[in-house]
């Protein structure tokens, strides 16, 4: 059996060590375009602002230890120019010679990835504007930061490409001004936890300008700029282009095989295009999501690689079949991390799934044990079965660790109620007794029995301003006087000290509490729920409403 | 209704919290015996070595606070001293002014922990020796390091208060030595799992004395002596005795409530004892274990807390259940982490649950980003269904996150192939694109399917030296030289050159393969099986058998 794989890095590279660990005699070829098989993609961003300093750490493999090791012939430099499937034959070039030749498969994989996408706008050939998606383009970059030492840079999109390249210049002393077309960075978060990104971003020295369109780029007198729609042009030596990647589905569409959204390539769940004989693996296809069970797209290295072993499984004769993808995903900024699995707000609303929300807020380990960091929670979930059908993480440290034990709650379909009784690991330095993700569990169940009612910062302006309620703001007078009231109408009821003052609220009036974090604001609508007021709390408390809105 | 609970820390005090947030009007009463509520028990050990150095962050509330918020009647410095369930009442003593007093219930709980087991042994009751598990035990230590200074300990056993212990005494510049019984510390994990914390707590100075039976303490010529089985006196300033806890269930056991297994109080799921209108959690009850279905104690805060508060539930009505425990665990050990969740092979065997078992050494993130780190799993599972049973890891950064997702995967039944379907959260500083709980997955699942077969570091011994089979070792010749062989009879082809090599070994014979952590001994197996050879690896590799038989 002979199988030819275009595209030798996180599918592709994966697929051909399990064919080879499967099958001693298969002939396995990889061609791949760039000069470098098995490259850290993800690692990048790290090489572009010196945090990765040695050039062979971005690449697993080489053609030669591919060889040594899995008995494959590797072709860097060989781009696949057509696939002709009736003669189950594919059209190569040798870009360093320059000639083409035919190679003919028994089976193919596709794992051609995505690329930058790269708008039609003025400019955008200029060599001062650079994408990033493989090793050349990282040396291209690192050379010209060593080269010509840009004081400024401008990154065109906040994705997690964008962000992580902006990181990476101010690394790299380039000062740097991020845009984004739309309200916020990072699309895997909803906008109210893009808000907490935002402030600790610009916090961080980073120029992030939102809702700035991007018309094009020009030389003027000299100096480089980048047009803005409805703003002053921005001077920079160096721009980074990073507004997404599209499918590299070409050779799939000239040879006829079936695509679907965005040109993604349409498989089943072994991976298998509409050529029988043709799989393909990774960003260049559509998912099926795991959670709504709609179609996407997912470019994230983690299903790149469980693809490809499935595709090689598959190929073997084994039965391995993909589930679907969650589009779990992290990231660091700085000392932030911002993680997100499943589905936020956007995607069940436009999967048009039922959902309702808590904002939970969690330190990531004991308080009294040194070093605990706060986070925020987002949760999704099924209002009528409780399952968990996406969450949202903004803080610091043990971020990663929650995102994990949700997605795998999210993975086992579990409910709320199954995520108060995890058994979670705790001593002081890692946790608290209540996990974090105990906690949400907690909140989202309170709600579904109706031990609480909630609003949102969102329904804050729109709550009635001509008395016919109560908002009642239970933290300390110290508190209020530093940070402020969410409104100017609220009255300040400490929580310790509501019971004994409930006669200063009338009874007929609905009353909308909020505290901080929304912990006391919980306890108050317990007590006077049990006294007969129509209650609900601020979801998040005035530390999201404020993060949010300011 | 009236509710009293004995006990006003993790499973009390939380009781107390709930109930009073579902019962604005039950009267609630805590008996709490010690002049402290709330407490951070597992905070204590790092109080005493200065970690923690404010005495106020060791309570979470006090009798004032929880008065305040909860408005319930903390009474500390009040010790039940019997329960009379006839009449609904109980003795209760004032230990301040040594007066007793009646106190009437409706609902009792009881939630009284545990007591450091202190054994009959001469000297046991000297000033020198102490025991942790109150908020005043641990000021006593840490007055006493303050007031005289000590340059010597002896810590009696190794589970987590005295590895703690043990650990906070040599934060506090005194020098330690750990006596524990057995051959192993910590409980939890297997013994060749401790085998690697043995080796690094000496490497962080820690005077570790395995398979030590202390025989008693004493004075001489004005020095204190521990004084151990066949081994010469050792002498300390100062003895931290921790060598388990033992059900505080005296109370209950007058009243006549069942008990089970080591006294512990038998309760239902519902955490109901015996008596109808008495409530028990925490460390004083027999649990079931939710993986092995056998009767359990364990002492831990997550399932104290979380059994209080389904207590409250119950009492007010709800239908709240608890669905056993796992044990999940975990201790930071001055940078290293050791986890563990569900069954280890001490406990399946105990409870005659058939496993098998893999060893898998993982990187905690990206390893060509700065700063990863490596753990050790070792993952059980049943053989026949792949259902995950237990894991323990031994690490550093990213340990705890591992622990968690295998936590959060057995308490949801899933299986090993699930396991690699997991869709986890990767970045480079963060996880690998195959985090190590999928690689876990992969490597069970290669078993289960026959696709490699393995043996253990303690088989190694075992395999004939009488030349009728071939031990391999696929290591390059330069790390043979640096590490040594498993055994001098093995034979060193390093796996790149394996396929052109093959020749060299004789297919008649079984081959045993081993490489550094098992992932090329792997690939080798693929190459000989396929070849015809019988072949089987080293789960684990070199390292894990090194870290184990030295
Ligand atoms: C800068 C950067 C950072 C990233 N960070 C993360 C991260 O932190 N976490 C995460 O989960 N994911 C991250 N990703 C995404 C992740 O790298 C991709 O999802 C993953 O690599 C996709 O695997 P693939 O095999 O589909 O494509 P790729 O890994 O992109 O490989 C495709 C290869 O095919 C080659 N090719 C294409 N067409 C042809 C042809 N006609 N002939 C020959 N060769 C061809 C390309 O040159 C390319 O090398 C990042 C990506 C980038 C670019
Ligand atoms: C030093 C130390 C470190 C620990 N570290 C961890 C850790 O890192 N992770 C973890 O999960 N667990 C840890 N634990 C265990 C954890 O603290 C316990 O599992 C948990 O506190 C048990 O809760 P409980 O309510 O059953 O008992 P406790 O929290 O011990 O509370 C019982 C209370 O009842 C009181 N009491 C007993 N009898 C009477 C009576 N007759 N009248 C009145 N009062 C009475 C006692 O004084 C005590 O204050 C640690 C424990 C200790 C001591
Ligand atoms: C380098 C690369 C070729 C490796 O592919 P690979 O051999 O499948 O992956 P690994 O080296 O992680 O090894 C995994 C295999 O070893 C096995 N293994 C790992 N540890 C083991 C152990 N201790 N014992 C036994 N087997 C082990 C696994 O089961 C798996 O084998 P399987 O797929 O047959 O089940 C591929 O991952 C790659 O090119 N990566 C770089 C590109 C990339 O992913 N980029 C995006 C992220 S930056
Ligand atoms: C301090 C103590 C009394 C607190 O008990 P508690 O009030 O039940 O716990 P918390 O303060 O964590 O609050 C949890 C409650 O707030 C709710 N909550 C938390 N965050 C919330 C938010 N953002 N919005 C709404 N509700 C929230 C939870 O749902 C939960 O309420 P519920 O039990 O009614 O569902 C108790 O945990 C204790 O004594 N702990 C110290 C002892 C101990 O545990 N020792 C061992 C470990 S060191």
């Amino acid at each position: 059996m002979k199988v030819v794989i275009i595209g030798g890095v996180a599918g592709g590279a994966t697929a051909a060590a399990r064919l080879r660990r499967l099958d001693e005699t298969a002939e396995i070829v990889i061609l791949e375009r760039t000069g470098y098989v098995s490259y850290a993609n993800c690692g990048l961003p790290y090489y572009v602002g010196g945090v990765i300093r040695a050039q062979d750490a971005l690449t697993l493999q080489t053609p030669e230890s591919f060889r040594a090791r899995f008995n494959i012939d590797v072709r860097v430099g060989h781009q696949a120019l057509a696939i002709h499937q009736e003669s189950h034959t594919i059209t190569v070039l040798d870009l360093a010679s320059g000639t083409q030749y035919v190679e003919g498969y028994d089976k193919l994989i596709l794992s051609p990835g995505a690329r930058a996408v790269k708008p039609d706008l003025p400019g955008v050939d200029d060599c001062r504007v650079f994408t990033l998606r493989t090793v050349e383009d990282t040396l291209r970059i690192r050379s010209y930061i060593e080269s010509h030492r840009p004081r400024s840079a401008v990154v065109v999109g906040g994705g997690f490409i964008g962000l992580e390249g902006a990181e990476n210049l101010l690394h790299a002393g380039v000062a740097t001004t991020l845009l984004q077309r739309s309200g916020q960075v990072l699309p895997p978060l909803d906008w109210d936890m893009a808000q907490e990104v935002h402030s600790y971003l610009r916090g961080q020295g980073l120029d992030l300008r939102l809702n700035a369109g991007v018309q094009g780029f020009q030389e003027m007198d000299g100096q480089f700029y980048t047009l803005v729609k409805d703003s002053a042009p921005i001077p920079s030596d160096l721009v980074l282009l990073a507004i997404g990647v599209t499918p590299e589905s070409d050779l799939a569409r000239e040879a006829g095989l079936t695509l679907g959204a965005k040109g993604a390539i349409v498989v089943n769940e072994h991976m298998v295009t509409s050529d029988p004989d043709i799989y393909a693996v990774g960003d260049a296809v559509e998912l099926t999501h795991f959670v709504s069970g709609s179609k996407a797209l997912i470019a994230l290295a983690g299903p790149a690689n469980r693809q490809g072993r499935i595709a090689a499984d598959h190929i073997c004769g084994r039965e391995s079949r993909y589930a679907g993808a969650q589009g779990s995903s992290i990231i660091k900024l700085f000392h932030m991390t911002a993680a997100s699995t499943g589905l936020n707000e956007k995607a069940a609303q436009a999967a048009g799934i039922p959902y309702d929300k808590t904002v939970t807020y969690s330190a990531s380990h004991a308080t009294y044990y040194p070093g605990a960091e706060n986070m925020t929670i987002k949760t999704l979930f099924d209002p009528s079965s409780g399952r968990v059908l996406g969450a949202q993480i903004v803080g610091f440290g043990g971020v990663d660790k929650r995102i994990d034990v949700l997605a795998t709650a999210i993975r086992a379909r579990m409910t709320a109620a199954e995520l108060t009784e995890l058994d979670l690991a705790y001593a002081p330095p890692y946790s608290s007794a209540k996990d974090p993700v105990n906690m949400a569990g907690y909140v989202i169940e309170n709600l579904r029995n109706g031990a609480i009612s909630q609003f949102h910062w969102s329904d804050v302006e729109s709550i009635p301003k001509d008395g016919s309620v109560t908002l009642l703001d239970v933290r300390t007078p110290q508190e209020v006087a530093v940070q402020g009231l969410i409104r100017p109408d609220a009255v300040n009821i400490p929580v310790d000290e509501l019971r004994d003052r409930m006669g200063e609220l009338d009874p007929s009036k609905p009353v909308y509490v909020n505290c901080y974090s929304g912990l006391r604001s919980y306890l108050a609508c317990r007590m006077l729920g049990q006294r007969g007021f129509q209650c609900s709390h601020l979801s998040g408390g005035w530390r999201f409403w404020s993060y949010v809105t300011t």
